[in-house]
């Protein structure tokens, strides 16, 4: 069953369009889509064809630089106007995650800061500017991944919420990215997936890529969660992570925050693993980041043969909650493991510039 | 969208079959079945047509009087020993409940002491006993709603798991029960009602009565009671039963424990429902109570248009959990409102006898 490293996002260099695993589809079909015009990449990051805080960052990149290479301006007021609309469009996708803003701005730094020059320089600038982001987080996800592994023990058993894998950013990903290492390291981890309602998440993907690397994995509904911690199945819970605040307030998937409580409740740590770009130094606590509400359908029809519940009952459909960093033992980063006081803690590893 | 009272279980007395209306198909069809025969109705508790703890002990009444019409036995022996074969055979479809097992002892009760009398006039008896049976659920539902509605005021946010509602009793239900009462008597109560996976109770049952009485109903899926609950939405939970033990420990559906340990955290009372039947004095602890599991594929594959996780994938799928006594700030019986220490509680009240 042990499967090859999937690829979730890439560059076609000679058509410069932008190629996803559609992970809408997952585990079902491993279907790949070639994105070149704008809508089609909106659409992509607004119903989770690409989707997990970090690979929608990557994504966004490639995708603003593959709109950048198609542009006929005439000058560089013209290329820069057509740049702010396709960022502001994009950016539109989705309110919660940092990423999606923080690697657009990035991008638009980057063709501010070449106002002199010719189109066809910028546009190989930026390309190799979202590629140097693609690189980056690479190299994030290991240095995150060796971190947590300090974490783990042989035989430990894990709990997942959502997905935080390599689908969700670029190589081992964040949240499961001390678990692939271990396999990879021959450190046996039991892990527990929770489904991740409403869009299963855990079901559908970490499922999927654990399984896919060998690792002992076993399905759990969300509301499961209490009973596997009470019967001492549970030594942590990892999770990954869309905005952090200053104060070490955590934005993740819908439902974080409950796993977080009911951590606390046992005696069970819970740890917040995201690249250092996730902290948000514009944000000084859980109460400043925006929550994105996604449809009632996707409670009450998406996935199922049929409707599951009365016609005309209504939703409440919020895509993250925040987890108060009292909730959390650590917040893992490419830089170091911060504990309580995080605003201290972040300051001394620089993450708040 | 307000109808007529469901009736949920009744007897034909016609033909001695047990009418029921098939809740795994709620809230797509209104079916109802009418079972004869010993295998159709353990299937119909097995697979959760009929259910909730105080029907499924109806429905075993009235079931087990359904076979008994029907023995052609020749005597008192040959006719008991039929009625212990039907009553392990039903008995043995679920495991958790108590009403499930004390009902059928209390129709054995019966029925052992008239062995000196006609099979005929055993079985009026029997017919006798399940409708009173009946009756007194009704009455019992009543009493709980009764002390239930003291405890809510007008515009309370009440956050209810899986169904407890008239389906899964006779009328107005055990946690369902308070807030129908409330309905009829013009006090207004907003209802979150979690989907409860993976058998969806909550979105097909729950929200179906509620919105059939007019009740302001919104779903959620289970991992968004924590946000709700820090929202400020929530005043109360409400949540039946199927075993309460000695010391308060409850055993309801898988999640149950999880809900009262985010109530517990925010602050927020959790209230227990259920008929003073459902406290078995035999049970210790929650250790005591066997935690029945279910099939995988009602994780992985029922209810959607196609499996959602991956082929291969283990899943565990407990479907009670055990809420510790210290998480519970009332257990509400037809007797009245029970409070920690529980065994004392009980004992004041007579329901440890």
């Amino acid at each position: 069953m042990e499967r090859e490293q999937v690829v979730n996002i890439r560059l076609d260099e000679s058509t410069d369009e932008v190629v996803i695993l559609d992970q809408s589809l997952l585990p079902g079909a491993e279907r790949y889509l070639r994105l070149g015009g704008a809508e089609e990449m909106r659409e992509a990051i607004a119903s989770l064809r690409v989707r997990g805080a970090p690979a929608i960052g990557i994504f966004a990149a490639y995708a603003v630089y593959a709109l950048s290479s198609r542009s006929r301006a005439g000058s560089y007021g013209e290329f820069y106007s057509q740049f702010q609309k396709n960022k502001a469009y994009l950016g539109s996708s989705r309110p919660t995650a940092v990423n999606l803003g923080k690697m657009l701005d990035r991008m638009d730094a980057l063709v501010r800061g070449m106002a002199s020059r010719e189109i066809p320089e910028i546009v190989g600038a930026m390309r190799a500017e979202a590629k140097a982001i693609h690189g980056e987080d690479i190299d994030m996800c290991k240095a995150i991944s060796e971190y947590g592994l300090t974490l783990v023990r042989q035989g430990d058993g894990i709990l997942t919420h959502c997905n935080a894998g390599q689908l969700a950013t670029s190589r081992y990903g964040t949240g499961l990215g001390p678990i692939l290492l271990a396999r990879e390291r021959g450190i046996e981890l039991r892990v527990y997936c929770d489904e991740t309602r409403p869009l299963l998440q855990g079901a559908r993907l970490t499922a999927y890529e654990l399984l896919g690397a060998g690792v002992d994995t076993t399905l759990i509904c969300d509301n499961m969660a209490s009973i596997v911690m009470r019967e001492g199945k549970i030594d942590a819970c990892f999770v990954g992570c869309d905005r952090v605040a200053r104060n070490g307030d955590a934005a993740n998937k819908i439902g974080t925050s409950g796993v977080a409580i009911l951590a606390k409740h046992y005696g069970i740590p819970f740890y917040v693993f995201c690249p250092s770009s996730t902290i948000d130094p514009d944000c000084a606590t859980g109460e400043d980041i925006v929550i994105e509400l996604r449809a009632p359908e996707e409670i009450r029809e998406m996935f199922f043969a049929k409707p599951t519940a009365p016609e005309g009952v209504k939703c409440y459909n919020p895509a993250f909650d925040v987890t108060d960093n009292s909730l959390i033992t650590a917040i893992v980063t490419e830089k170091g493991i911060c504990r309580a006081p995080y605003a201290e803690s972040f300051g001394r590893l620089g993450l708040l510039r």
